[in-house]
């Protein structure tokens, strides 16, 4: 399966190869191997060997927890452009999550052993996986914080706010996965999401199934801030 | 101010030399540059750039997240051994955390330019500060895991347990910071503590003050553990 334009865009726009020259992101992708998962597919279990992280392509993947009660957390949802599991470049690493296709997703393909090798010969490519871990931590950080502290409602107003991507103006997005993830994502049960969607309506926030239209995505961006 | 044997041996397990020569662990702690901090004082302010990053020798630091409204979220304490904001040698790091003493603390401070220029030399070292940023990354997703599906009895049995640092036999522990701080940390009000430490008496634990008194800790890890 080849690369088209709209997938070396993405790639090279993930926040793992930002830092890098044209010739070290040339050098880690290598030889793309693009892979493709129907919705549900597990693309690794939580504990295995860690031998590969990923840049998504298309679709979305969930990241979990699994518990000892059957049970599962949802640490992350991971969307076009991201890349994930980069930490595990480190020798005997194994995976901390499982992950599994929300939606149809391609993805690439980055096999740790051979960024291993490359690390040793070029210590710019340590760094931007330094980087990239630094980035991932701090949304870790944001994340707990988030939890911790804000109401149900400012936090499914701030997943909104970053599936919309601007800060003004009217728009229109469709929720990418189904309900249950984004619930689980944001701590909150299905029940709590679906009320919770309900009381951001006086933000000018209307629900139709996946579809939510937002009239006036700044006061959204306001209340999210804690401005108005 | 010298390093005593102890603050040796708890600098040389921290996570981040864990897996380097010794050779490489005395490159990075250079001319060790100790400092002291009284309770209360700030060590760094969130949004400030990154220029240090640092080893606890002794006490207690606490990171938080600021709030626009003033509260504070805790996202971690920091003990004896314990390194933190490794990532930050990343060029242009900013804090994501403030960072304060929650008891009278010694630390190692470790300059983040140095060790830059150190990783552009040796990439063992740069996989090691990958390699700490992994099981800090692993921390947090846990954490998160914990507080999404965890009950407030069970997250604070499994800090109680971590705490004890032994699986088994009796135990005896002094809470290291303020039983406000454990309570931010765990993500429940004082209160909240209070009632939970109460309802771990079945389990065989007896609080008084500080003071926590554990009977059997092996009950205390299999309640941790789902399998009681």
């Amino acid at each position: 399966m080849t690369l088209n334009m709209a997938d070396w865009n993405r790639l090279r726009s993930a926040r793992l190869f930002a830092s890098l020259g044209e010739d070290e992101f040339r050098a880690i992708v290598g030889t793309p191997r693009i892979e493709q998962l129907a919705e549900n597919r597990t693309l690794f279990l939580q504990g295995t060997p860690a031998a590969a992280f990923f840049v998504v392509l298309e679709g979305w993947i969930v990241l979990t927890r699994r518990q000892a009660d059957g049970e599962r957390a949802v640490v992350r949802l991971v969307g076009p452009g991201e890349s994930f599991a980069e930490a595990l470049i480190v020798q005997g690493a194994r995976y901390p999550v499982s992950a599994e296709a929300a939606t149809p997703v391609r993805l690439m393909r980055i096999d740790c052993a051979a960024v291993r090798t490359l690390v040793a010969e070029n210590p710019r490519i340590a760094l931007a996986v330094v980087a990239a871990c630094h980035l991932q931590m701090h949304e870790l950080i944001e994340q707990i914080e988030h939890i911790k502290t804000w109401s149900a409602r400012r936090r499914l107003a701030c997943f909104i706010l970053n599936a919309v991507g601007t800060r003004e103006g009217a728009a229109q997005i469709t929720l990418p996965v189904d309900r249950g993830l984004i619930a689980a994502r944001l701590g909150m049960t299905p029940s709590t999401l679906s009320r919770t969607l309900a009381a951001l309506e006086p933000l000018g926030v209307v629900v139709d199934g996946r579809q939510i239209a937002i009239a006036d995505v700044s006061a959204l961006a306001s209340f999210v801030d804690r401005i108005s």
